[in-house]
C-alpha cells in the first residue's frame, strides 16, 4: 500500500476513542479528524494532535476522506446518521438491533448506490465476526445446531438503550451466559435452549433525581429486542457505586457449530472471543472493515454491504499475492 | 437456489469418500459422479447409486458438471491434476504444500483465465479456515502474535507423504502439540516458539518386504517442509497392528491471536477444531467452497482464488436478504 486509507471518525465517545487508538496501530491507515455534535474544544482526543471539527462539516464532501467511520449507538443515531452520510461517504458502522437490520440495509443501501458510494453495515462482533462464524459453521456442518453465549460482559448497546430510558441518569447493563446452559451445549447433547435460558441481563442503573424507580425498571425489562426476551434484572445504585465499580469494559463470548457427518463422526468448531475491552476491540473491527471498503470502493462495488459479502483478504493490509505467500 | 449446484468428484480415497457423504447433507447439491483411475467396477462408493466413471471422461466437458471437486494427493496427484483441469471445468482443490502454494495458484491459474473458468485451490482446514482465522486475527489485531496448534490427529497430507517413500508399505502419521508450548501460549505470555517446538511428528509404518529401516527412517525425517523442520519419530508396526490401531482418523487444532488494544487491553481471539474425521471435515469445507465457486462462476470472476478471496456469504446456501435477515 502506497497510499495511506484517509480516515474520519463521526462521534467520539468509547467506540470513537477505540477507533482513534485502533488506527494508530495501521500504518497504512492515517486520521484526518473527529467529528463531533459537542463544542470541538470540549472532546479530549486520545492524541492532542488529532483533529476535532464541528458535525456539520461532515454535510458536504471535501475529498479528505476516503472512509468514514460512524461511531454513534444504534438505538437513535445510526439509524438517521448512516443513511444521510452514505449520501456523501463511504461509510462503516456498527448498527446492532438484530431484528431491524435488513430495514437498515434497505434505508442505507439506496442513498449509497445513487452517490455511488460503498457503505458497510453491522460491522463489530456481534454483528460481526459472531455472524460469519454463524452462518460458515451452518455451511461446513448443514446437520448440527449452533450455539452463540455471550459474556461475561458490559454491552454498549444495551447500556445505551438503558440510558435511554427516561428517568435513567446513567448505567451499565452485563450480559451473563447461564452456567447450566453451556454444560449443557458443552456436553455434545446439543440441547434446546429458548434465548430466555441462555443468558441473564444484569442492569445497574443511577436514577435521575425524582424519578420512580418502579416505573424506570418497567420500561428497561419490557423494552422489545433488547429486553424483552431474557431475564432482566434492574439494580438501583449511586453515582459513586457506578463510577467505583463499573469502569472496565470486558466481554467475550463464544460461538459453537456442533454438527455430524458421514456415518456419525462428531465434529465441532468453536470461535471464542475474550476482551480487555469491547468498544476497543469493536473499535479494531470497524477500522479492518474501513479497510476493506476502501478496496469495494476502488473496485467499484457501490451500496450497502455487510460482514459476509466481504472477502476475509480484504481485511488484510497484506496484497494477495504476500498472503498466498506467507499465510496459507 | 432453484437450480442444483451438479457436482462431480475427481479421485476416490477419503477425501473423495467424504465429499460424497458431505454432498447428501447439501439439497442444493447433486453428485453426477466419480471420476476414478481404477477400474470402476472396483470403486465400491457409500451410496450404490453413486455413478463410477472412468477418469479419462474428464478429458472433455460435456457441460454436465458445474464444479469439479479435486481430491487426489498435493504431492503428485494435484500438481498435474489442478492444471489440466481447470482447463476444462470449474474445479476445487485442497493442495496443501503450503510452500509450494504461490507455483499452484500461478500453474492453476494461468488455464482457468485462458478458458474462463473458476478454480479455488488449498480449501480445507489448514490451508482453509486455519489460513481465514490467522490472517483476519492479524488485521483485527495488529498488535499481537499468531500462534496455530495442530492435532493431536492424523494428517492425510503427511501419510500420503510417508506413504510415498520407497520402501513403505502402508503408513500413518500424527501430528502432536507440545504440551509445554501449549501452556506457554496459554499463560498470554506471548512466547517465541520456533516451528520445530510447538509439535512433534510421529510417524507408523509398514515396510515393504526386504525394504530398509534405517533408510526408511532417513528418506522420512529428511523430507523438506513435510519432516525436516520438525522433531519426527518412526515407529515400524505390521500391518495388522495398522488395521487394528490405526483406522480412526480425528483431528483438529487451534489458532490463537492473542494482542493488546489501547493502552494494554488484552484481547485474545481463539478458532478451534475437534474433529472426529479429519477428511470427512475437509470434504464439507471442499463442499462448501464448491458452492461458491458455482456463484463467483456464474458471476464471470474466472482464474485461481484461494479462501481469502472469497466472502463468507457465498458459501451459504441462503441469499444475501435471508443472511441478513436470520444470521447478522
Amino acid at each position: 500500500m502506497t497510499t495511506q486509507i484517509r480516515i474520519g471518525i463521526a462521534g467520539y465517545g468509547n467506540l470513537g476513542r477505540g477507533v482513534e487508538a485502533a488506527l494508530a496501530q495501521n500504518p497504512d491507515m492515517t486520521l484526518v479528524g473527529v467529528y463531533t455534535r459537542r463544542a470541538p474544544e470540549d472532546v479530549a482526543t486520545l492524541s492532542p494532535e488529532t483533529p476535532v471539527f464541528p458535525y456539520e462539516e461532515l454535510s458536504s464532501n471535501n475529498g479528505e476522506i476516503d472512509v468514514l467511520i460512524l461511531c454513534g449507538g444504534s438505538k437513535s443515531d445510526l439509524p438517521v446518521q448512516s443513511p444521510e452520510l452514505a449520501a456523501r461517504f463511504n461509510i462503516v458502522d456498527s448498527f446492532d438491533t438484530h431484528a431491524r437490520i435488513p430495514e437498515h440495509f434497505a434505508a442505507v443501501d439506496a442513498p449509497a448506490r445513487e452517490a455511488g458510494t460503498t457503505a458497510l453495515i453491522s460491522s463489530g462482533w456481534d454483528p460481526g465476526m459472531f455472524s460469519i462464524n454463524r452462518i460458515v459453521g451452518e455451511a461446513l456442518l448443514p446437520a448440527g445446531d449452533t450455539y452463540t453465549f455471550w459474556g461475561r460482559g458490559l454491552s454498549q448497546g444495551h447500556s445505551d438503550a438503558v440510558r435511554r430510558v427516561p428517568g435513567v441518569a446513567a448505567g451499565v447493563q452485563y450480559t451473563v451466559p447461564s452456567e447450566t446452559a453451556i454444560a449443557a451445549v458443552r456436553s455434545g447433547d446439543r440441547p434446546e435452549l429458548p434465548t430466555r435460558d441462555k443468558h441473564v441481563r444484569e442492569c445497574f442503573v443511577v436514577l435521575e433525581e425524582g424519578a420512580d424507580p418502579d416505573t424506570v425498571r418497567e420500561a428497561i425489562v419490557t423494552m422489545p429486542d433488547y429486553f424483552e426476551p431474557y431475564n432482566t434484572t434492574v439494580t438501583f445504585i449511586t453515582a459513586e457505586e457506578l463510577a467505583r465499580d463499573h469502569r472496565a469494559m470486558p466481554h467475550g463470548g463464544f460461538v459453537i457449530r456442533s454438527g455430524e457427518t458421514g456415518e456419525g463422526n462428531s465434529q465441532v468448531v468453536e470461535y471464542s472471543l475474550t476482551l480487555g475491552s469491547n468498544p476497543e476491540f469493536t473499535a479494531s473491527v470497524l477500522v479492518a472493515y474501513a479497510r476493506a471498503v476502501h478496496r469495494l470502493s476502488a473496485s467499484g462495488q457501490v451500496g450497502a454491504h455487510t460482514v459476509f459479502d466481504v472477502a476475509p483478504g480484504l481485511l488484510s493490509p497484506k496484497s494477495p499475492e504476500q498472503l498466498r505467500k506467507d499465510d496459507l
